[in-house]
Protein backbone atom coordinates (compact mmCIF):
# COMPACT_ATOMS: atom_id res chain seq x y z
CA UNK A 1 0.00 0.00 0.00
CA UNK A 2 1.64 3.31 -0.94
CA UNK A 3 0.94 6.12 0.89
CA UNK A 4 1.45 8.52 -1.56
CA UNK A 5 -0.96 6.81 -4.11
CA UNK A 6 -3.44 9.17 -4.75
CA UNK A 7 -7.21 8.36 -4.53
CA UNK A 8 -9.68 8.21 -7.14
CA UNK A 9 -12.30 11.18 -7.07
CA UNK A 10 -15.68 10.59 -8.85
CA UNK A 11 -17.95 12.91 -9.35
CA UNK A 12 -21.61 11.79 -9.32
CA UNK A 13 -24.73 12.93 -10.65
CA UNK A 14 -27.93 11.65 -8.96
CA UNK A 15 -31.45 13.82 -7.34
CA UNK A 16 -32.68 14.62 -3.94
CA UNK A 17 -35.75 13.45 -3.78
CA UNK A 18 -35.87 13.31 0.18
CA UNK A 19 -34.45 14.66 3.81
CA UNK A 20 -33.16 11.20 3.78
CA UNK A 21 -30.96 11.83 0.96
CA UNK A 22 -28.60 14.68 2.67
CA UNK A 23 -26.99 11.71 4.67
CA UNK A 24 -25.89 10.18 1.02
CA UNK A 25 -24.51 12.99 -0.01
CA UNK A 26 -22.79 14.66 3.05
CA UNK A 27 -20.87 10.59 2.93
CA UNK A 28 -20.20 11.19 -1.05
CA UNK A 29 -18.64 14.50 -0.16
CA UNK A 30 -16.46 13.77 3.36
CA UNK A 31 -15.14 10.72 1.11
CA UNK A 32 -13.80 13.28 -1.51
CA UNK A 33 -16.10 13.18 -4.23
CA UNK A 34 -17.96 15.82 -6.42
CA UNK A 35 -21.80 15.63 -5.82
CA UNK A 36 -24.07 17.57 -8.31
CA UNK A 37 -27.36 17.22 -7.14
CA UNK A 38 -30.34 17.89 -9.02
CA UNK A 39 -33.48 19.12 -6.62
CA UNK A 40 -36.48 19.41 -8.80
CA UNK A 41 -38.14 16.12 -7.48
CA UNK A 42 -37.73 17.60 -3.97
CA UNK A 43 -39.44 20.90 -5.25
CA UNK A 44 -41.93 18.89 -6.47
CA UNK A 45 -42.46 17.41 -3.29
CA UNK A 46 -41.95 19.92 -0.37
CA UNK A 47 -40.21 23.56 -0.63
CA UNK A 48 -40.09 23.16 3.21
CA UNK A 49 -37.95 19.74 2.65
CA UNK A 50 -35.57 21.26 -0.04
CA UNK A 51 -34.83 24.29 1.90
CA UNK A 52 -34.07 21.87 4.76
CA UNK A 53 -32.10 19.60 3.31
CA UNK A 54 -30.23 22.85 1.20
CA UNK A 55 -29.70 24.82 4.44
CA UNK A 56 -28.14 21.41 5.92
CA UNK A 57 -25.76 20.74 3.44
CA UNK A 58 -24.50 24.56 2.61
CA UNK A 59 -23.68 24.49 6.73
CA UNK A 60 -22.00 21.13 6.61
CA UNK A 61 -19.38 21.80 3.36
CA UNK A 62 -18.75 25.16 5.08
CA UNK A 63 -17.41 23.33 7.89
CA UNK A 64 -15.78 21.01 6.10
CA UNK A 65 -13.97 23.18 3.88
CA UNK A 66 -15.54 22.22 0.83
CA UNK A 67 -17.60 24.56 -1.48
CA UNK A 68 -21.31 25.13 -3.03
CA UNK A 69 -23.00 26.71 -5.46
CA UNK A 70 -25.78 26.62 -7.83
CA UNK A 71 -25.37 25.03 -11.69
CA UNK A 72 -28.23 26.35 -13.23
CA UNK A 73 -32.15 26.14 -12.77
CA UNK A 74 -32.32 22.26 -11.26
CA UNK A 75 -28.93 21.83 -9.63
CA UNK A 76 -26.27 22.46 -7.12
CA UNK A 77 -22.40 21.62 -6.95
CA UNK A 78 -20.79 20.53 -4.11
CA UNK A 79 -16.91 20.13 -3.80
CA UNK A 80 -14.86 18.53 -1.57
CA UNK A 81 -11.91 20.36 -0.13
CA UNK A 82 -8.87 21.54 -2.81
CA UNK A 83 -11.66 21.67 -5.64
CA UNK A 84 -13.03 25.00 -5.48
CA UNK A 85 -15.94 26.21 -7.63
CA UNK A 86 -14.68 29.25 -10.26
CA UNK A 87 -17.22 31.97 -10.73
CA UNK A 88 -17.02 33.48 -13.62
CA UNK A 89 -19.11 37.21 -13.14
CA UNK A 90 -21.35 38.33 -15.79
CA UNK A 91 -22.42 34.42 -17.15
CA UNK A 92 -25.16 32.38 -16.89
CA UNK A 93 -23.90 29.28 -15.29
CA UNK B 1 8.28 25.63 -2.59
CA UNK B 2 6.68 21.41 -1.16
CA UNK B 3 7.11 19.33 -4.28
CA UNK B 4 4.00 17.29 -2.32
CA UNK B 5 1.76 20.23 -2.17
CA UNK B 6 -1.65 19.76 -3.60
CA UNK B 7 -2.64 21.67 -6.19
CA UNK B 8 -6.23 23.13 -6.27
CA UNK B 9 -8.20 21.81 -8.61
CA UNK B 10 -11.11 24.14 -9.93
CA UNK B 11 -14.70 23.15 -10.94
CA UNK B 12 -15.65 25.59 -13.70
CA UNK B 13 -18.92 26.27 -15.55
CA UNK B 14 -19.83 28.17 -18.72
CA UNK B 15 -20.83 28.02 -21.79
CA UNK B 16 -19.68 27.00 -25.08
CA UNK B 17 -20.42 29.76 -27.85
CA UNK B 18 -18.61 28.74 -30.84
CA UNK B 19 -16.06 26.42 -31.72
CA UNK B 20 -12.93 28.49 -30.87
CA UNK B 21 -13.90 27.83 -27.47
CA UNK B 22 -12.84 24.12 -28.13
CA UNK B 23 -9.61 25.60 -26.87
CA UNK B 24 -10.11 27.12 -23.73
CA UNK B 25 -11.88 23.97 -22.78
CA UNK B 26 -9.18 22.02 -23.24
CA UNK B 27 -6.77 24.30 -21.71
CA UNK B 28 -8.51 24.28 -18.44
CA UNK B 29 -9.09 20.24 -18.30
CA UNK B 30 -5.54 19.79 -19.42
CA UNK B 31 -4.21 21.94 -16.60
CA UNK B 32 -6.36 19.07 -14.11
CA UNK B 33 -9.49 21.49 -14.06
CA UNK B 34 -13.00 20.00 -14.24
CA UNK B 35 -15.34 21.76 -17.11
CA UNK B 36 -19.23 21.66 -17.10
CA UNK B 37 -20.30 23.38 -20.27
CA UNK B 38 -23.45 24.70 -21.13
CA UNK B 39 -23.74 23.94 -24.95
CA UNK B 40 -27.62 25.70 -26.02
CA UNK B 41 -26.02 29.06 -27.59
CA UNK B 42 -24.30 26.38 -29.98
CA UNK B 43 -27.35 24.20 -30.48
CA UNK B 44 -29.04 27.70 -31.74
CA UNK B 45 -26.16 28.84 -33.62
CA UNK B 46 -24.97 25.61 -35.64
CA UNK B 47 -25.51 21.95 -34.71
CA UNK B 48 -22.64 21.18 -37.15
CA UNK B 49 -20.17 23.62 -35.25
CA UNK B 50 -21.51 21.73 -32.11
CA UNK B 51 -21.17 18.20 -33.28
CA UNK B 52 -17.86 19.43 -34.36
CA UNK B 53 -16.82 20.31 -30.91
CA UNK B 54 -18.76 18.21 -29.08
CA UNK B 55 -16.15 15.00 -31.29
CA UNK B 56 -13.38 16.74 -30.45
CA UNK B 57 -13.82 17.09 -27.10
CA UNK B 58 -14.52 13.46 -26.84
CA UNK B 59 -11.10 12.59 -28.68
CA UNK B 60 -8.96 15.24 -26.49
CA UNK B 61 -10.43 13.84 -23.32
CA UNK B 62 -10.34 9.57 -24.52
CA UNK B 63 -6.54 10.66 -25.59
CA UNK B 64 -6.00 12.50 -22.10
CA UNK B 65 -7.51 9.73 -19.91
CA UNK B 66 -10.21 11.97 -18.52
CA UNK B 67 -14.08 11.56 -18.84
CA UNK B 68 -16.80 12.72 -20.32
CA UNK B 69 -20.27 12.55 -19.96
CA UNK B 70 -23.93 14.44 -20.84
CA UNK B 71 -25.52 15.98 -18.13
CA UNK B 72 -29.38 16.73 -18.39
CA UNK B 73 -30.29 18.63 -20.85
CA UNK B 74 -27.75 21.53 -22.05
CA UNK B 75 -24.72 20.50 -20.15
CA UNK B 76 -21.51 18.32 -20.83
CA UNK B 77 -19.20 17.28 -17.76
CA UNK B 78 -14.98 16.92 -18.55
CA UNK B 79 -12.93 15.40 -15.79
CA UNK B 80 -9.00 15.05 -16.41
CA UNK B 81 -7.23 12.42 -15.70
CA UNK B 82 -7.87 10.86 -11.75
CA UNK B 83 -11.48 12.25 -11.60
CA UNK B 84 -14.09 9.42 -12.74
CA UNK B 85 -17.86 10.45 -13.34
CA UNK B 86 -19.99 8.09 -11.20
CA UNK B 87 -22.69 6.32 -13.82
CA UNK B 88 -25.63 5.24 -11.74
CA UNK B 89 -27.71 3.00 -14.19
CA UNK B 90 -31.58 3.72 -13.90
CA UNK B 91 -31.33 7.06 -13.06
CA UNK B 92 -31.87 10.40 -15.12
CA UNK B 93 -28.78 12.75 -14.49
Amino acid sequence: MEKQQEKTIYLKAYPIRSYDDVKRIKDDVSSGNIVIIRFTPLVKKSLDELSRSVDELYKFVMALGGDIARLGEDRIVITPPGIKIYRESGLKY
